[in-house]
């Protein structure tokens, strides 16, 4: 046999070497997960070794320079289908992250967000931005950096290239012009929400406790009734919910208050979400750049597109309310599918944005976004970010917050060194109520489904329109493909009008 | 700098080299737990295909050519300490294991084993041999052809070759000597245990249910006891106890079953001890091949120290039977220190090997051993297996199997390609006798600590003697190092006397 003949084409080649990757990509997933959800405290340096180890063996794959090779040698080959095509600009996207920065940058930028992440810990709780001042300095010095030379390979701006490791093709000019459309648009219409709701009755609470293992089964019920298959998946418990392991073996966490079973419930359905998203990825792409989730926007549409859209709806409330009502062995007005709706949707001004309700929360993320273009650009300087902050929560919201705890120190995200990531859960809401709206126009059965519980002919459009596409098209083409027109505020503010003014 | 002055030693090359394939292997490690204790069963193939790819990657690792020529540059470095040399042996084995066999036979044993495996699981509940026989020839046939090709590069017998897999440094003759002492001693004090036994009152069965949390929580409880950290480790559910994990995290298992807690108990105990031997590994080499337990035949002896010759004690019967009386809220007669270690030293003829006692218990073993080599040899033909699995028992146990579901097919270890693994199960046991007898001697507080449930002294010297050595010295080194003579069946043989004709 010839060399010629014997030799696999570049693509196929290129399709191994990233199987390769994506398979210790899954053992890094579920270390991650068993990290937050089984883990004892002892073993948390050993595993951050072990998981290193891995990224160290996968980004050697990466910028192995023979990779580059074979990608400059598949561009030219013009027997691939319009899949492998895509799956070849995925490849060469993930290549470009991972070369564009070097090694010693990546390093000094880990060590960093861990020391960072640390001094956050305490600056928080003592509403001590000072003291988080020196070292998030850092971090940001060194986001800077790598903005830099990312922006220089990827052909944009610096932000823009943060943003692409979240939402890939993400464009500020885009993200700009639904944010500033939802800025204008809220105060007045938040006034009249809030004046709205004061003329309806207050929402009864229903009162505990609510023991987590009935809260967990009541999880499970609603899970099954959603789609989740549990020969495929798990429900556990973690400090901080998320959806994690791969798409055969999804692993969902919640975390239980005895006091108060709405948060963990609709947290269940939040997760259940991203889990269907997960589980319905094209199969005959696993393992391969394509295959793989669009992006953070779409995944953060998928959830909320559950939580929000469906689950937090009249139709799926009247079904949900006696299922709910049974598994605290309750009853009473405080248990009524219109009690639990207004509960459910509930408006307010605060100063929290994991506490926020649906119509504020865009406004905690806008300030968010607009905040850290500014400092990755070098328009504003980190010192001034508490003033600013707190500019911005008095415009966009009308409210002040009384510190820095309750002000900016209260995410996680930049002291982590995940810059570019906030828009995502935005765009993802306003991408959520465009979908379904399509959805419901395409099949009539899809709203008369949740009233009974029935989640299929929501699920079914879902797979076709949404999860079974995987990264073929770009965020923007995906939306258009199904819903007919870009992404579009417009929607987003008529679902908040419907569901608020009504 | 010059290239020269620069360039790492190859002893500290060969270090950071297995320290990368010790955390590769940690996440397989770690991987393995979850699919016994966590995985949903749909999760298995993409499981398997991970746990195969992190196997390739550090088999590329070990195989390396490199990292011969680093073996051979370091075998002259005489700056080298006792424990680097020592290291230095183990990276030597590691790899002559690694390389004897080329990756075809590997790849197809694998198969043939899996194949083999999924036939068993029929053939046994059937009892029928001749559906196994193809697919057993088969794994026999490419064990032998392994066992033929490692034994070319080891320079010892095939059957020893594949003994060292599991025992480093394990001789047959040796293995023989102790085994054939042992069969020849049993039947008659067989006999006389049987015959004490009778004359006995017949130990009263606590009567369930025992439910699986409070089984749990007296678990934990023991575990807590015999220095067991949580804070490195957890205890789970499987369908096979087993322990696993890393010494930093290490994962226990066990099963409840509701109607009897005795066998789930002890199963922790056991488990337990294997733990305790992983968390006491010296931490200066954790991750070099000279840091990991020595061999299967000492980790069992950790193991048999602590649930036979510890735990099954009447000084720790008489702390354990207050404690395990209030675990089931229970009371009277059954519950007595005195019947519990009646029922935990029963002695039978029996069938199965994983439900026999203590004292008949290596007559499963010998008979294995003795048949596993013989087949490995050549000198017994698979198909006249049975036959001779049945005289075996006569002879050595003077039972006869009804059929081969509790005869030759009860066992998944030749099915799943696992030859000479069997004896390590007996020179665990004996080995544990000789420990014990000489850290009793040793330590005068070790025997009054169990009776008030205080393991430390023993610890202490398990610590010291065992568990901090590593794979330092050879298995035969350690035991004589530790307790002033080679393994001796005697040892073990005076404790079954003192113990079952007292």
């Amino acid at each position: 046999m010839s060399s010629i003949v014997g030799r696999m084409p570049a693509y196929q080649s290129l399709e191994s070497r990233f199987r390769r990757m994506a398979l210790i990509g899954e053992a890094s997933a579920m270390l991650e997960w068993d990290h937050a959800a089984m883990m004892p405290e002892g073993g948390a340096a050993a595993r951050a070794d072990s998981l290193a180890t891995l990224k160290v063996v996968s980004h050697e794959l990466m910028t192995d320079p023979r990779l580059g090779e074979l990608l400059d040698e598949a561009a030219g080959d013009n027997t691939l289908d319009d899949w492998q095509r895509a799956n070849l600009r995925e490849m060469r996207r993930l290549r470009l992250h991972a070369t564009a920065v070097d090694a010693d940058l990546v390093e000094a930028s880990s060590k960093a967000a861990n020391d960072c992440e640390m001094v956050w810990r305490k600056a928080r709780p003592a509403a001590d931005f000072k003291m988080l001042l020196p070292s998030l300095q850092r971090v940001l010095d060194l986001a800077r950096e790598t903005a830099k030379a990312k922006a220089a390979v990827l052909g944009v701006p610096p932000y823009e290239a943060l943003l692409d490791r979240f939402e890939p093709g993400g464009s500020s000019q885009r993200i700009d012009a639904v944010f500033d459309d939802y800025a204008r648009f809220l105060p007045e219409f938040l006034e009249s929400v809030l004046a709205h709701q004061e003329r309806r009755p207050k929402p009864l609470i229903p009162t505990g406790p609510f023991p987590a293992e009935a809260q967990r089964r009541l999880g499970v019920e609603l899970m099954a009734r959603l789609g989740f298959d549990f020969q495929h998946g798990r429900l556990d418990v973690s400090l901080h919910p998320f959806c994690g392991g791969i798409p055969e073996d999804v692993r969902i966490t919640t975390r239980y208050s005895e006091d108060d079973f709405t948060q963990g419930l609709m947290g269940v359905l939040h997760e259940t979400g991203h889990a269907l998203y997960e589980m319905g990825l094209p199969k005959t792409w696993r393992r391969q750049p394509v295959g793989e989730a669009r992006g953070m926007a779409v995944h953060e549409s998928q959830s909320l597109l559950i939580e929000m859209q469906a689950c937090r709806g009249r139709e799926f409330m009247a079904f949900a309310a006696p299922v709910i009502a049974k598994a605290f062995a309750a009853a009473g007005p405080a248990w009524e599918a219109d009690n639990l709706h207004r509960l459910y949707t509930k408006v307010a001004r605060s100063l929290i944005r994991v506490e926020a309700d649906e119509v504020t929360y865009p406004a905690h993320v806008i300030l968010r976004y607009r905040l850290e273009k500014a400092m990755i650009e070098g328009a504003l300087q980190l010192a001034d970010l508490p003033g600013a902050w707190n500019d911005g929560m008095r415009q966009l919201l009308g409210v002040a917050p009384p510190d820095d705890r309750l002000g900016c120190l209260q995410d996680i995200h930049w002291p982590a060194g995940v810059w570019g990531y906030f828009p995502t859960y935005t765009l993802g809401a306003m991408t959520a109520a465009q979908l379904f709206d399509a959805a419901r126009g395409a099949d009539a059965a899809i709203v008369p489904g949740l009233a009974k519980g029935d989640f299929a002919p929501l699920l079914a459009w879902l797979r076709t329109n949404v999860h079974g596409l995987g990264s073929k098209l770009s965020t923007d083409e995906l939306v258009t493909k199904a819903t007919g027109r870009p992404l579009d505020a417009a929607i987003f503010k008529a679902h908040l009008k419907a569901r608020y003014l009504a």
